[in-house]
């Protein structure tokens, strides 16, 4: 999508020397966009535990290119046998950083090691390219039930939590990328955002590419959705998720679940954004079998932020001997989500609508 | 209660003087005590809508002062029928304000006026007096539900939300009295405290609160409270309120909702804490009567805590051009409430059950 007018991807082979990767400093948004250059799978790594990149399909594009840097440096089976582990130790929730490094492991695989580096790039700028039509694809399933929605009514007020955008992704974004072609066919959407402590992901992330697209949008508080629902200010809930079950059950960011509680409280639908690589096939339990990351004490007892005379600054906001815990995900059971929203169609979140959408993917666990 | 061994109550009267307000101001909490001093009825006002002090019950008495402060400056009908109106537009839905501005107009109504001065510092007096004792009674109610839920077990996990605790009142609290009174009594409580964004009133106050008392204490984003709720990690959340209708909603701090939800979810007990003097008897439906107070952008978009260097600093956390909405509470209906914590005794959340056990207060509404 655009900033400021040019077109970018969130992750790319660098112009001028064809090897090392760029992406989009995510930690800096919105007040600055820094474009730092990774030259190591270590780097990488960092990159994605740090969390310069997030978003499910972000990391498996990030991790796959760090299989790529480690082939060019080195392309014996130790090190490819090294470095998958490595980058698949970075985060434990999202299931499409495992998805991408099984899908490199298994192309180099079948390659002698003198054409590994080649293969890896190839494979990876395939992962990248196939993201970007699968989030368009999401995108025009979800566009149909935003049009629908929108039928004789002025406005579509569409609630989402975290970032799913196009910066989670390759491109386009996955809860986002309805949204964006909604308003881009002319549809009038508004955007309830919610802030998504600790991180702070909608405010810093989802409100600033709303607004760099031109997309109306009104940042709220993660408190303020069940209000806006109970007073019918909601017409839909999309979120994005980072591991779905074969039964539907979701892991999303922290918070998710208190938003499906309360668009299920009042008939609001629930619908996750997805492509069919975030899906677990090896797991129906979500409560029961996702890991749930718990992240550092420090991302909820301080916020970064802008200061007057435009310095990021971070201040604490606990007082010194109270302890915090932080946990980054909560699993939202299937019952509570309307549909889910993949390249494929809108999908009933159970075990028989999963399997009959994705039977290639579903069978091939299975075997 | 006690800030570093020494005996508080959140306002009263100067010691030295024996005429000017005193109170804590809370939004410098919990980096510095400080202590202004409060002389005329515009000062009570701004400490009111200014939030520097906050809380149903506490409202209520500083608004008390502020009448008692007008009257002594000028005790004519003209001075009484001024301040009353000008102190209810603090704030608009904690009914307490009402409440207490009602009964010191009534009071004072009954005297000429060469008595009103001392007769408004007397009811004032009255009015913080009987809060404490309420407040007691409230905790002693509390503390039986606390005692069975920890019968044969290690340690009872309690959830609450904003502060409702002795600084949101003139000592003791509503919903924190219950959790002061069984950590006193030896029982192992440990309180998971939501941050309350906007204004981070569970980070700043009750963490504050409960860390000078010594209770056990973990924060969390107000994102995470379902998922510790699913975990099984909470045995009951208890929360104040705002106001109260005589059918039992609950118009408490944004975010309260959200947590009633995933409490009926999760089969955790969830109760809501209140003297009765914070039941509005003049209306049934909450989400269809209760004025919900919308507060300024900022409140949203920025964040104040303490820098490295210990000074306070404000930062801004949302694009520049991204917009806001801030309602600063929300409804829980009364069929998510498992039981209002009154200074009588638990009462069921319905118009039968409450009219039965305040016949006196909800009669004297109807008569």
């Amino acid at each position: 999508m655009k900033i400021d007018g040019t077109p970018y991807r969130s992750i790319w082979v660098d112009d001028a020397d064809r090897w090392s990767v760029r992406i989009i400093d995510q930690t800096k948004l919105p007040w600055a966009i820094e474009i730092p250059r990774l030259t190591t799978p270590e780097q990488i790594a960092h990159a994605i535990s740090a969390m310069l990149v997030r978003g499910a399909p972000l990391i498996g594009a990030t991790a796959a290119y760090g299989v790529a840097l480690a082939m060019r440096a080195d392309p014996s089976d130790e090190a490819l046998e090294t470095v998958v582990p490595m980058l698949a130790a970075t985060r434990p929730t999202a299931i499409n950083l495992r998805w991408a490094l099984m899908r490199m492991q298994r192309a180099l695989s079948a390659h002698p090691p003198a054409e590994r580096a080649d293969a890896a790039y190839a494979e990876a700028a395939a992962i990248c390219d196939e993201d970007v039509a699968t989030n368009r694809a999401i995108g025009e399933h979800g566009l149909g039930l935003i049009r629908a929605r929108a039928q004789g009514r002025r406005r579509v007020n569409i609630l989402t939590h975290c970032n799913a955008g196009w910066i989670a992704t390759v491109d386009w974004g996955t809860a986002l990328a309805p949204i964006y072609m909604a308003h881009d066919a002319g549809i009038d959407v508004h955007v309830l955002v919610d802030e998504t402590r600790p991180r702070n992901q909608g405010f810093s992330l989802t409100a600033w590419e709303l607004g760099k697209h031109g997309v109306p949008h009104t940042v709220i508080v993660d408190n303020a959705g069940g209000h806006f629902m109970q007073r019918g200010e909601v017409d839909m809930v999309i979120v994005g998720t980072d591991r779905v079950t074969r039964a539907g059950d979701v892991a999303n960011k922290i918070g998710t679940y208190l938003k499906a509680l309360a668009a299920r409280d009042n008939g609001v639908p629930f619908y996750v954004a997805l492509p069919s690589s975030t899906i677990d096939w090896t797991i129906a339990d979500g409560l029961g079998s996702i890991p749930i990351e718990e992240r550092a004490p420090a991302e909820v007892t301080t916020i970064t932020g802008r200061a007057l005379d435009g310095s990021m600054l971070t201040v604490r906001i606990v007082p010194k001997d109270s302890t915090a815990a932080n946990p980054a995900f909560d699993v939202t059971p299937a019952r509570l989500v309307s549909g889910l929203i993949t390249e494929r169609g809108i999908c009933a979140a159970n075990e028989r609508a999963l399997a009959a959408m994705f039977p290639d993917q579903a069978l091939q666990t299975a075997a």
